[in-house]
């Protein structure tokens, strides 16, 4: 989703979008200039590592685990490895190959069936595409199953979280019956302003954490995934096996540091915005937002009018009020289409009066529509 | 080989080598200053890749496939990852799990079993520990397999090769019956001035080519992974299972075009020098190279005396003559140990008289030994 799939006049929008004075998603531009800014203050004698080996790195790790409140922490160069390796192992300590996780899970949509295609594992898809895992989904669980996912926010349902009763009650209910918990915490520092928690208390209730440096972080790329010391040390194993053993990461775990320290006290105003933001959304005519009010940095707005009405509309927005909202769009039916929505530094860049005046013309070129 | 592995003096050894005035191997330090050399005169601007895709990144995917006279290749962050996707696409394609390889390929010692464990692949060990894969060798394997794999240079003893025309016939006896070639070519670009041969002329004799680029290249890590435009397309979706389709890719690619610049018309000055540097290390007393003459940039220094007696020799030679020959030696035996010797930018920056000066004193004590 949100990909390059099915977005047919993604050129006139995207380019829309990029020629305007302001784009309100994000924290800017993917290009060379991030690596740059890391690393402008980084000592050039500073050593390598080495396949997962070094003081840099190994330090890196250590503080990634203390925030988390893990015991070990391994960095990764990809969230995708990350996770099939926490699964495999879960399910190798169980001796089964069942997991459960959501139906549109990461692992089940983005990555080719890597699950299934390298490890064997075959996924148990609790609850529905357009909900939340409850505890009721969990309790329905068979004993063999070795391991449940849970993403927080779910990002495909437009960044969707359960109340922390609800998690706290599902993570009792696995320790129970000898589940494991892991959390994929792609986006785990955007949601902590709404849970009013710390990284380490959500962490508390799951047995493994899959964190990313990319989404709210803004780094290049790179993952840490966290747990028991046996866990990690198994981990570091099949990193060695998926080919993520790398001689050097140092150019992602050293940028990923330097954002981290740049955005992580910046995770409660992105939240802040998204709310504003969302608000002024759901003010226009034919379009919502979900949820409706945002619980992390993100959500997605759902319009009932055709993708290519849309799209028409938004580009004479962009050109007429110099501010690009979305880059892109995708399709839900013949009479609807949706967009995804996170908010990043450029959001605070947009003059706010500048935005309520994009809204009110987005809003009166809505209201023309017939649909 | 040559890891952290049983190397009880390393930190004696290896900090008397990092305190010498010269040191003989490799290029320099792995540090963060071969990023920033690399990144200085890059465009901030530039954009990043995304998901493998990108005009940077799909420019040097294309300046690679020509430069090895294949129609496609592809940008892996690790060779581990790209080998192993290379012999699963062979295996689908055939209908079978079984390839070839040496007895101490990558694959079978360094990646602990991934290409098993995540492929579910049998390798037959072809040939022995102490020798090259020869036609007879390749004439003895059965129908059902795949793929073979050839290395060139072996690096596992010395980094020896076959004559050209035994690759050839090698070649074309498994275009007759079948069998894909892939080339493990990990230091191509090493052996080509021994050769005499083009990148192209070498990999015309293989279905399949890896090369990496943090060898004789000297960048910070990755790999490319080139044949025909259908084994390519597929090795990319392989590459997103295992986790290695990063959104960012580029301080890995940037920088190995960066070096491949730098060092591709070095690789005769290599060569040559390691055939300057072996017939040092053959003058003394109890050492030998394998191979004898050196075919590439490296060799390994066999010596027949004790792991422990040789590292004081060394340390000692190091202490008087400012020059490290080595930071690690390897236990063969009781009374036999050996090191890797590759040849980089270093070399050229020691004093040939303080060389020659290193070597006398090395024989004059290796003289005194009684083993």
């Amino acid at each position: 989703m949100y990909g390059n799939e099915g977005i047919s006049d993604k050129k006139t929008l995207k380019s829309a979008f990029d020629r305007a004075v302001y784009q309100v998603g994000g924290h800017g531009k993917r290009n060379v200039e991030v690596l740059k800014r890391a690393f402008a203050a980084i000592d050039g004698q500073l050593d390598s590592d080495m396949y997962g080996n070094g003081h840099a790195m190994e330090a890196f790790e250590a503080k990634m685990a203390g925030v988390l409140g893990k015991a070990s922490a391994v960095f990764f160069p990809s969230g995708t490895m990350a996770q099939q390796i926490a699964l495999r192992i879960w399910c190798d300590r169980k001796g089964t190959k069942r997991v459960a996780y959501h139906p549109l899970c990461h692992l089940e949509i983005h990555e080719e069936d890597g699950l299934k295609e390298l490890h064997g594992i075959e996924p148990i898809l609790l609850a529905d595409k357009d909900r939340l895992i409850g505890l009721k989904d969990v309790q329905r669980l068979p004993e063999d199953v070795s391991c449940l996912l849970l993403e927080l926010p779910q990002r495909e349902i437009g960044g969707q979280l359960p109340p922390f009763e609800e998690l706290a009650a599902i993570s009792a209910y696995c320790r129970e019956k000898g589940i494991q918990l892991h959390l994929d915490g792609a986006r785990l520092f955007e949601i902590l302003p709404f849970y009013q928690k710390t990284a380490a208390e959500v962490c508390a209730l799951f047995d493994s954490v899959y964190i990313s440096f990319y989404k709210g972080i803004g780094g290049i790329a790179g993952a840490i995934l966290a747990g028991e010391p046996e866990f990690t040390k198994e981990s570091k194993v099949w990193k060695r096996r998926h080919g993520g053993d790398l001689i050097s990461l140092y150019p992602y775990f050293l940028s990923a540091d330097y954002y981290y320290e740049q955005r992580i006290g910046k995770m409660d105003l992105y939240y802040r915005q998204a709310q504003e933001l969302s608000g002024l959304y759901n003010r226009c005519h034919h379009l919502k937002t979900v949820p409706d009010v945002p619980v992390s940095n993100m959500f997605h707005v759902h319009a009932d009018i055709p993708k290519d009405r849309l799209e028409h509309i938004l580009i004479e927005v962009y050109r007429e009020t110099g501010v690009g909202l979305t880059p892109a769009l995708k399709e839900k039916t013949d009479q609807a289409c949706t967009f995804e929505v996170s908010i990043g530094d450029r959001y605070g860049e947009v003059p706010i009066d500048r935005l309520q005046l994009t809204f009110e013309l987005l809003d009166h070129k809505l209201r023309g529509e017939s649909f």
